[in-house]
C-alpha cells in the first residue's frame, strides 16, 4: 500500500476505530451514501419515529386536550431550552425553544436594541456582519427601521474594533455559513459590551460542533437552528437565550398569550412571565417541538469538547485527502486553517464556479451528498456524531474522480 | 318514552342516523368519551399517523435534504394554503400557513397600519374589539407601539360605526372566543373599508364551522388557527390571508429568507417574493405542516354550507337539551341565540362561578370533555364533522347530573 490513497483509506479505518463517538452512529439511521450536509437538514436519530407515533396515537388522538398539562406540552419550550443549555454553556432557565431562527432574531434584535436606548437614546446604530446568513440581515433591518437605528453592516472581524458609543447592538453570526470561519465571540462580545452596546449571536452553524460558552463570555441574546447540527428535523423550532440577568427587562416585539405571567387568566392587560417563558409568543409546535426532544437524547453523555476535537479532526483529515485527490486548480479552499477560525464544515471555491451545482450533483449520484451556495461555493458539512474518518476519506476520493471526469 | 328526556335522546339517535355528514366520524380516531373541546384542540383525523410516519422514515430519513424539493418541503406553504382556501372564500393564490396564530396577526396589524398610514399619515387609530383573545390584544399593542398608532378598543358590534378619518386598521376576532358570538365580518368590514381604513380578521374560532367569505366581503388581512376545527395537531401552524390585491404592497414587519424572491440566491438586499409567499420568514416546520395536510384531507368533499347547518342543529339540540336537563339558575347561555349571531360553541355562564371549573372536572370523569374560560365560563365546542347528536344529547344530560348533584 504505497499509494497515497491507499493509505488515507487505511488511516481512515484506524481512525475510526479509535474513535470514542463511533458508537453513536447507531442511534441515527443511516444507508450507505456519505451524508455531508447536516449542516443544512442533520440525519435522523432512530428515536424520533416512535417518539412522534407516541405522541400522534396517545397524547394527541387519546388524551387529545388534557396532554397539555399530563404529556407535559405546556412546559416543552423550557423544558426543551434546558436541553440545549448545556451545548451553548448556559446555566439552565435562560434557554426557550420555538418559532423559527428569523423571529428569534427579530425578537432579539428589536429587544437588544431597545435596551441600549433605554439606556442611551444617542445609540443609533445596529452592527451586523456582512456576511451574515441572509434572513438576518433581511430581520436586521426590519427591526431597525422598526425601532429608529441604522444598520451598518461591516466584516465580523471589525465589528469589535468598530463598536463605540452609538452603538446599540451588534448582530453577529458565530461562523459564516458560506465560508464556515468562525468569529470570536468571545472577544466580539466583550467590546461591544464595553462600548454599551448589546450583543445578539446566531449560532445556527456552530451549536453542535463546538462549545459555546454563552454565560462565560457574557453575551446578552443568542439564537440557534436545532435542525442542523442538532438534527431535530426539517424545519424545527429555534432556540433563543436570554441571559439572566437581562430576563427581568427584555421587551419582545412580540408579546403573545403564551409569554404572559397568566396565560390561562386571558387578561386583556399584557404581563410578560418572568423566566425564559417570556421569550415565548403563540401556542408552541408540539408536534415538532416532540420531535426535537427526542433528537435530542443523542446528545446524552456526550462531551462538547470532544465533539469539537472529533469535529476538527475530520475537517482536518477531509484536507488532507482533497491535497490528495483533488487537483489544486480546481478548488479552492474558501474555509481557514487555524482551528481556531474554523467551525463544523470545509467550504471550496470551485473552478469555474459554474461547474459547482454540476459537481455537487454527480457527487450525489455517486453517493456523496453535500450541498451548494452561490457563486460558486461546494459547502461539506461534518456532524461529528454520525460522520465517519472513511466518509471523509470517501466524500474527498469521490470529489476527485468527479473533478478528474469531464465536468466543466 | 314519555319523559322529556327520554325523548330527546330518542330524537338525538333519529337526527345521527338521518345526519349526511355522519360518516365523516369514521375519518377520526373518537373514543366513548363526548369530546367538546374540539375549539380548543381537534380531534386526531386518523390519517395523520400514518402519513407523519412516512415522512419521517421516507422523506427526513432517507431522503434527508432532497425532501425539500422531491417531497414538496418547500412548497407546503402556500399548497396548504390553498387546501384552506375553499373553508374561508379565498380564491387560491392567497394563503400561506406557517408561523403561529400570534406571529400572523403581527404580520397582518403591521402591514395592515402601515398601508393606510401610507395613504394618510394621519390615521393614527387601531380599532381592536375589547372582547379579543388576548394575545390579540397583546400583539396588537405591539403593532401599535412599533408603528407609532395607538389602540382604541371597542365592543366588535360599534368598530364599524366608530371607524372614521383616523382609522388606521381595525384587528376583530371572527368570533369571541368567550361567549362564542358571532360578529358581522361583512358589515364591518364594508364600514372600515368605506372609511379608508384597512380590515384584520382573526378566524380562529369560525374556520371549519361556518363559510367565511373572505374574498366576497373585502377582507383585506386574516389570520386563523389550524388546531382547532381544523385539526391540524397541537400548536399546528396558523395561516395568514392578503388580499389578492394588496399582495404587491404588503410590507411584512418579519422578512425572513423563505418570503425572498429568490431564496436560494442568498443576496444580501431583500426583494420580497410576490404572491402568498411573501407572508412567509423563516424554514417552515414541516412535520408540524405536513401532519396539518394529512389532517385537512377530511375536508375533501364536504360543504360548508351543510357544515353551518349541522353546527347550528348541534348548538340548537343543546340549547333544548339543557332546557330540559339543566336548572335554569345553574347556567346562563352566554352564547347569542340567533343564528346570525352564533358561531359554533356554546358557552354557559355557571352559578356560582367559583363552581365552573369543578363542574368541568366533574364532566371529565363522566366522559364529556370541555373546557373553561374564567371568569365561570363552560364552553361546549361542536366539531360538526365528528359530534353527533348523540354526544350532544348526553353532554346535556351528563351536565344536568352534575348540576342536580352536591357541586357548589
Amino acid at each position: 500500500m504505497s499509494d497515497p490513497g491507499d493509505r488515507l483509506a487505511e488511516e481512515a479505518a484506524r481512525l475510526d476505530a479509535e474513535d470514542r463517538l463511533a458508537a453513536k452512529r447507531t442511534e441515527f439511521v443511516l444507508d450507505d451514501t456519505v451524508y455531508l450536509d447536516g449542516n443544512s437538514l442533520g440525519a435522523l436519530p432512530a428515536a424520533v419515529q416512535g417518539r412522534l407515533a407516541e405522541v400522534v396515537a396517545r397524547e394527541w388522538g387519546e388524551l387529545r386536550i388534557r396532554s397539555w398539562t399530563e404529556s407535559g406540552w405546556w412546559t416543552a419550550p423550557e423544558r426543551i431550552g434546558d436541553l440545549i443549555a448545556p451545548l451553548v454553556g448556559a446555566e439552565r432557565g435562560q434557554l426557550v425553544v420555538g418559532d423559527s431562527t428569523s423571529v428569534n432574531v427579530f425578537k432579539a434584535v428589536v429587544a437588544a436594541v431597545r435596551l441600549a436606548r433605554e439606556e442611551d437614546a444617542e445609540r443609533n446604530e445596529l452592527l451586523v456582519d456582512e456576511g451574515t446568513f441572509p434572513t438576518d440581515g433581511y430581520v436586521a433591518e426590519s427591526a431597525a427601521r422598526l425601532t429608529g437605528v441604522r444598520v451598518r453592516p461591516l466584516p465580523a472581524h471589525r465589528i469589535a474594533a468598530a463598536a463605540g458609543p452609538r452603538t446599540a447592538a451588534a448582530l453577529v453570526n458565530h461562523a459564516d455559513y458560506r465560508t464556515g470561519e468562525l468569529h470570536d465571540l468571545a472577544v466580539t462580545t466583550a467590546a461591544v459590551r464595553a462600548a454599551g452596546g448589546r450583543t445578539v449571536w446566531d449560532l445556527c452553524h456552530t451549536v453542535g460542533v463546538l462549545p459555546v460558552r454563552l454565560d462565560a463570555d457574557g453575551v446578552d441574546f443568542a439564537v440557534g437552528c436545532t435542525y442542523k447540527f442538532l438534527n431535530g428535523g426539517p424545519g424545527a423550532p429555534a432556540f433563543l437565550y436570554v441571559r439572566r440577568a437581562l430576563q427581568p427587562r427584555f421587551d419582545s416585539p412580540l408579546p403573545g398569550w403564551n409569554s404572559h405571567a397568566e396565560p390561562f387568566a386571558m387578561a386583556p392587560e399584557y404581563v410578560p412571565a418572568q423566566g425564559p417563558a417570556r421569550g415565548r409568543v403563540g401556542t408552541p409546535e408540539i408536534l415538532s417541538l416532540l420531535a426535537l426532544e427526542a433528537a435530542l437524547g443523542v446528545w446524552e453523555g456526550v462531551d462538547v469538547e470532544e465533539v469539537r476535537a472529533k469535529s476538527l479532526a475530520l475537517t482536518d483529515f477531509f484536507l488532507r485527502c482533497l491535497a490528495v485527490h483533488v487537483p489544486p486548480a480546481r478548488a479552492d479552499v474558501v474555509t481557514p486553517l487555524p482551528h481556531g477560525r474554523r467551525a463544523g464544515q470545509v467550504s471550496l471555491g470551485w473552478r469555474p464556479a459554474e461547474s459547482a451545482e454540476r459537481v455537487l450533483q454527480l457527487l450525489g449520484e455517486r453517493g456523496v451528498l453535500a450541498d451548494f451556495r452561490p457563486p460558486g461555493v461546494l459547502r461539506f458539512g461534518f456532524a461529528p456524531l454520525y460522520t465517519s474518518f472513511c466518509d471523509t476519506e470517501r466524500a474527498a476520493r469521490v470529489l476527485g474522480e468527479v473533478a478528474g471526469g469531464s465536468v466543466e
